[in-house]
């Protein structure tokens, strides 16, 4: 058995060790690489995630996964050799029930379809994207017929990022989200509308560079096992667990953009820099979900990054850094501003309080697309009226409509609700927080943060993914994902902003 | 046979892709990477490295290489097909007459002996990097008797440098070269020595790169197939003909280090982004030999790069990056001063004129201990005998004597004479330069370089490695390498600014 245990972890090392390069190629083409090396990027990234894919699937892996699930029983459950049979067991079995040629092929397809969305958003007309998107959710379905039934055709999809979850759970925690959050953006509205002209002004990128490693320091980004680069698109990821890097990017006329982005990475970030070292190198040294990731950088962004306790800090210092920009603004002035609420058309500007409608209306579409109840090419107006009846704002086009995120074109259907389920463990987890940390108010009035890591690391960073998000959520917060934190969290806050009663 | 041409260029592909991957990761370390990077980095280069050496020698690629090894007959011999197929089927050959366990092996030591090295040199104490020392040369005779005997046990090491190159054509190029450079030298240090104190001021990093760049870019430095980063050692790299990438460091009190270190990557990278585009992804997309790459290099760095027509334009440049610095230094006085000639203890911060010697007694060394004719715990000894004998100078210590090259702590025995042959052959290519574009001089005068490009991407660079370095050097010069032009040049530059009669 020990044997045994030690050649799991040899040919599972392998494999990871593979990614990490995979994901270093993507790194660097994200950030550093010169254009002329597109070509032969593409080429080395589909090289090794074939070898990847041909050592994930091999008969020996699966063979010796089968023998230690013998040897589960005898061991203690929570121990870090049985969670990472059972999670290798998870993913070979998926892995292994989708046809290679199927893999190639939607390979194929979500390559192309990336080139052609991006066209079709430049000329603002799904119709282009249309063959695609039909090809994609075609080819999702079929890829749902490979595994058991299951209670609804999207549970495969789901798991794929969050294991474990049900549409069904879901869909419950969206309608328990829906009405609350439409109420609070309509009382908003008929409130006096915040001014934040104050962030649109020239803000020198150096400086908010530097405001940014400020602040993520603070948090307690480790430097020695992390970096900070530029790129288009902010991201996270990494190289095994000595290695997680971040990125942001600059608008030089908009304060929030890279300081924001900033501080989501980190949160992020700190996750995978929490994680027990013992996990490097195998399937257990990630994240355990992408809702519980989110939840994480959600946490440092908005429940700590724009909460007063957090500006009474760092407002003063902020203002060292741009006295002119900010020389008649108050810290009063500047909590509200960076609070604003304000539906919009677009899911990645959009406030805390409107981010999740933006969520649950692809989440509809994408059930309807699945269960066959709704047809591709029906989408822009589906998406419109949708848009009104939530957001109450109408797109002018497909670009700003329909054809906004890239999300679909990569063929990821069951990605969006993780956002949202992501936001509702943020305030599940700040609750705990407000429990068991005392001083936690004050703590972040004095820009202090140790105490907070501390207790995510304790509770949820070091375990990596040995658990599934929700038994997860439940050791950590006690419940499974459940709504009520996160609306009582933006009740509190947003009645007070916009002095609702 | 069409078809298992196109089976083998997919094998080498694949070999390819890898080793990109693995080029990156090396990049990456020694540019970017986070100290608690390295443990998992270490591991992810041997992953990769492991995986391409299965695929190098793979029975399925032995069998394929044989069998067009039979169809080479009807094969235009200069095609890149057929150059591909014998590049191929040498590198197997070469790759599978050593056992596996023996590359695991001596990887091993060499890891080991790096670390060795490092501390023995930071102590200045030879004795601690002897039996480290003691086992790669004993492993590297081991290496020698897996191939068929040679006239010199040496051949077999210098031969994956430079393919084809045997040690008695070193040596006679060597013995030809001693006699006359030991004479210059004692020549120039019979003269009035230069004075070069204006180099060591406070340079800004910031100008040093921008006017590094801006000669780099004059060269012809392709930025949208290549860029620049920092690392403590320069360095140039590569992942693909699109992605040719150059390393250069900065010491804020000395002008010379970084100018010249990206003159000479951007050498080394002029020929990468010149290879022909249909060999990319294959064994002959790379520069022929070290020997050959090294003359790229030096052309630029100092043939081109020290000479006074490039000055007589760059110097006013220069002047208006530093001002003050060189305020009361005339282009005369500049010249003589990057080209002041002084023995030294140190290789890399050797001179042009002084340099080969340095290189030679290394080679001697190496010889001897191939030979069993000189032991390793003499070498310090001998080492100090010998440098007194060519350059008249004595290290006080091992440190800045024995110890100064990483080279054998990597188990690369066989590598140094590839910089003095590589210096030969840039000065034999520089006489066909000046024979072959009438306004050479006045071109560089002008700060314009295309037709040098021009001329060494159709006679040399476009190849890769197609050809072995003899082959190579002889097509595009009409000798094998030779020493006479270097010996020219170097009399021609040095007795000029010395004044020697």
């Amino acid at each position: 058995m020990k044997d045994k245990m030690l050649k799991l972890k040899e040919m599972i090392h392998e494999i990871c060790d593979i990614n990490s390069a995979i994901a270093l190629l993507g790194w660097d083409q994200q950030t550093y690489m010169p254009r002329g090396g597109a070509e032969d990027r593409a080429f080395q990234t589909s090289t090794l995630s074939h070898i990847s894919h041909i050592k994930s699937t091999s008969q020996e892996l699966g063979t010796l996964i089968a023998e230690l699930k013998n040897s589960l029983d005898g061991m203690a459950p929570d121990s870090d050799d049985a969670c990472l049979i059972k999670v290798a067991a998870r993913e070979y079995d998926k892995k292994t029930k989708v046809p290679a040629k199927f893999v190639a092929k939607f390979s194929e397809l979500t390559a192309m379809a990336q080139t052609v969305w991006e066209e079709a958003r430049e000329k603002s007309d799904f119709k282009i994207f249309q063959p695609y998107l039909e090809k994609i959710v075609a080819m999702q379905k079929e890829y749902a017929s490979f595994f058991p039934p299951s209670a609804h055709v999207y549970d495969i999809l789901l798991d794929d990022f969050e294991p474990g979850l049900k549409t069904a759970d879901v869909k419950k925690i969206f309608g328990e989200l829906r009405t609350t959050q439409v109420e609070l953006i309509r009382a908003v509205s008929e409130r006096k509308q915040i001014n934040d002209s104050f962030m649109r002004q020239d803000f020198d990128e150096k400086k908010q560079w530097d405001f940014g490693v400020h602040v993520i320091s603070a948090f307690g980004f480790d430097w020695s096992k992390g970096r900070q680069d530029k790129s288009a698109h902010p991201f996270t990821t990494g190289f095994g667990l000595g290695d997680t890097r971040i990125t942001t990017r600059f608008l030089p006329d908009y304060l929030a953009s890279s300081l924001f982005s900033s501080m989501h990475e980190c949160g992020h970030a700190l996750y995978e820099q929490g994680i027990d070292r013992k996990l490097d190198r195998t399937f257990l040294g990630t994240g355990a979900s992408l809702a519980v990731h989110e939840s994480q950088s959600r946490l440092w962004e908005n429940i700590i990054g724009r909460s007063m306790d957090f500006w009474i800090h760092f407002y003063p210092e902020l203002k060292k850094y741009f006295p002119s920009q900010l020389s008649g603004v108050s810290l009063q002035d500047f909590y509200r501003g960076i609070n604003r609420v304000q539906p919009s058309l677009v899911r990645v500007e959009s406030d805390e309080a409107t981010y999740n409608l933006h969520v649950m209306l692809r989440f509809e579409i994408e059930i309807g697309l699945m269960e066959g109840t709704l047809d591709v090419k029906d989408l822009p107006e589906i998406w419109n009226v949708k848009m009104k009846e939530y957001l109450g704002v109408s797109p002018e086009n497909d670009a700003e409509g329909v054809l906004q995120d890239v999300h679909w074109s990569y063929g990821s259907i069951g990605y969006f609700p993780t956002y949202t389920l992501g936001n509702l463990v943020s305030a599940q987890i700040w609750e705990c927080l407000e429990r068991d940390i005392p001083g936690l108010h004050e703590n972040i009035r004095n820009g202090k943060f140790e105490e907070i890591l501390q207790w995510l690391r304790e509770k949820l960073h070091r375990h990596g993914s040995k658990f599934k998000p929700q038994e997860l959520v439940k050791r950590v917060t006690g419940s499974e994902i459940t709504p009520a934190p996160y609306l009582r969290y933006l009740d509190g806050k947003y009645k007070e902003i916009y002095g609702i009663v």
